[in-house]
């Protein structure tokens, strides 16, 4: 392979769980993420449902199916129990030395992406604890985050298949926070600990990601280290271009239900034209300061319409989705999508799985040739 | 598609279990087969692992996937517990349905197989009962058998995806018995409810096939029903041709361990020269008189040779062995590989792993077309 550009997608729902994509893991309790999930079931059931999801969810041939699909990068969300000791998550250190093992056997790139931390980053059911974002206030929560990434780049820092390490994935800006509406969206199970949640402000993140890629920078010096954007990807340039920073590379996530939560439902052509006018421009002008790699999209709208078209009449509005925005991510030096599969199968799921979406022929092959 | 052969894979260890193909489901027993794994997990651990298992093994996405790939049958392996109602068995009708709305929204045909039947149709670990081959000597369990093949019958008979009802899987003869030495090779959990077992007889088997072809013929006037040739290939012309059979295909398994059963381990040539001398002749002359399936056959020599080769000499020793086993299957209505997919990744996965086959360039994609 010649190109230039990393492709691929994320393993979500593996090691990290998000009910909407695998609600049958949390059948039996009333739990909407992991936390509460953990907390619900019984050792012996949470033991046994955790390690079956993780020995079937994701095996060698995947990887396999992957490679010979044209993936050459698979982003790979972990827990900060990765290594265990956090009763009463369940670490998951063995499926990430599994991983690596199939990447490298089928050529295939892994960044590793730091996806939760204690008391969440973001409140959102993916950081593990809807409604809570309190990480950033706990001086000891923060080293906790950064001893998980110093371990992953002890262990892996040196293996031939690791392309980088992102330091933590989408803390959240206020703007975001407001926009999303977070406490309401995400309802805490316990709403007195979530007492005093807030988004993460810029002066920490400055500070957390400096830290963060010393500390890594210290042990694994050939990696690249990824930086999400926060959603604030108008703030890095001028900090990331910083010669403090060499082989490092800003992760903005770009979903097309931005357009749906400025200005409600739209049409293919409003979605279109979203892409055209507000994101590309946004990998464009980035890139011209700081790598920039899209580590998270789909095609999803979040419109219903496209469900009820005929299936040609379907494929071929996903197919102008695709390619409007693989167009866009042009600039990029690596895109991830999001993910790779699911265990839903409503007609969103379609989309969100990238087998299904390159299978239903919504992805074109050629995006990853 | 023009073509008039029906190709697929089995869905193997999905609603029937083999260890070798996942032996994650049997950790913490010393469990070889189902009906030991059953007796030796506990209730609330047994459910748990059978529903996980159930629900990530298959799912639409795999339809979709051998849907893309030009597969237009999947032979679905089910136990003879699948309505429930035999402790400590699970039952699984509810993942039979979902089996049969994905293959009617994807385009597949399916084959149901009744692969277990109580006490056991052969001693095999696929049969559920290791070293235990008692069902023909108990007219009770026979008739629970032609229960489960009216219930299915009746259940999915109109169902526009059923392609045929196969009314017991392996049948073992006394040739084969002998061959594989059962009693030594599959050790039972219980030896003294073991005894007095033995092969099938066929006279059994005919009085069997009879009553199961007019018990499924009254509710499904129109599918094909199916029977294994229960490893006495040649005893079926003249039985199966006469004119009360309507719509019937014989199913005859054909793998390459037949070869080291016979004459130990050999070279490439060897197995292709089987293949073509016993094989083909085999499926091209028993066409003239019935038609014939072969419902399960894969990639595998049994020999470790070829996984000692570089990558692209071993892809093709099995594109030779690939080749010369699709010719032979010409004259086939339909052929089924052994099977979908694996949990583990030895070398022989690689073979045994339809999709790792077809990924790994072993199976060539002309195959399906």
């Amino acid at each position: 392979m010649t190109r230039t550009q990393q492709r691929g997608v994320n393993l979500g729902n593996w090691l990290v769980l998000e009910k909407w994509m695998a609600p049958g893991l949390f059948e039996g309790t009333t739990a909407e993420d992991e936390t509460e999930l953990c907390r619900q079931l019984d050792e012996t059931v949470r033991r046994e449902r955790f390690r079956l999801h993780r020995d079937e969810f994701v095996t060698e041939r995947d990887f396999v199916y992957l490679a010979a699909r044209g993936v050459d990068l698979v982003r790979l969300p972990v827990p900060y129990f990765v290594f265990g000791g956090h009763d009463p998550y369940v670490g998951c250190i063995d499926y990430v030395d599994l991983a690596f093992g199939w990447a490298r056997k089928h050529g295939i790139a892994v960044l590793l992406d730091l996806h939760t931390v204690p008391d969440s980053q973001n409140g959102y059911d993916n950081g593990g604890m809807c409604g809570v974002c309190k990480w950033h206030l706990d001086p000891v929560k923060v080293e906790l985050a950064l001893d998980v990434l110093e371990r992953l780049a002890a262990r892996y820092g040196s293996h031939p298949s690791l392309w980088g390490i992102e330091v933590v994935n989408e803390p959240i800006s206020r703007a975001m926070w407001e926009l999303v509406d977070v406490p309401r969206r995400f309802t805490p199970a316990d709403p007195a600990y979530a007492a005093g949640s807030e988004p993460v402000p810029s002066d920490f993140l400055r500070d957390y990601y400096r830290e963060a890629y010393t500390r890594i920078r210290a042990l694994a010096p050939e990696t690249t280290v990824v930086f999400h954007d926060g959603f604030r990807i108008d703030e890095w340039a001028g900090f990331l271009d910083r010669p403090e920073f060499t082989n490092v590379v800003v992760d903005t996530h770009l979903y097309l239900m931005e357009y749906a939560l400025h200005h409600g439902l739209g049409e293919l052509d409003d979605y279109v034209g979203y892409v055209r006018d507000v994101f590309a421009p946004t990998v464009r002008e980035v890139s011209q300061h700081v790598p920039v790699m899209v580590g998270e999209w789909s095609l999803d709208t979040t419109s219903p319409a496209p469900h009820a078209l005929p299936p040609d009449e379907r494929q071929r509005y996903f197919r102008r989705m695709a390619d409007v925005q693989l167009d866009a991510w042009r600039p990029a030096v690596a895109w991830t999508y999001w993910s790779y599969k699911m265990t839903i199968d409503t007609p969103a799921s379609d989309v969100w799985d990238f087998g299904k979406a390159l299978d239903l022929g919504f992805l074109p092959d050629e995006a990853l040739r």
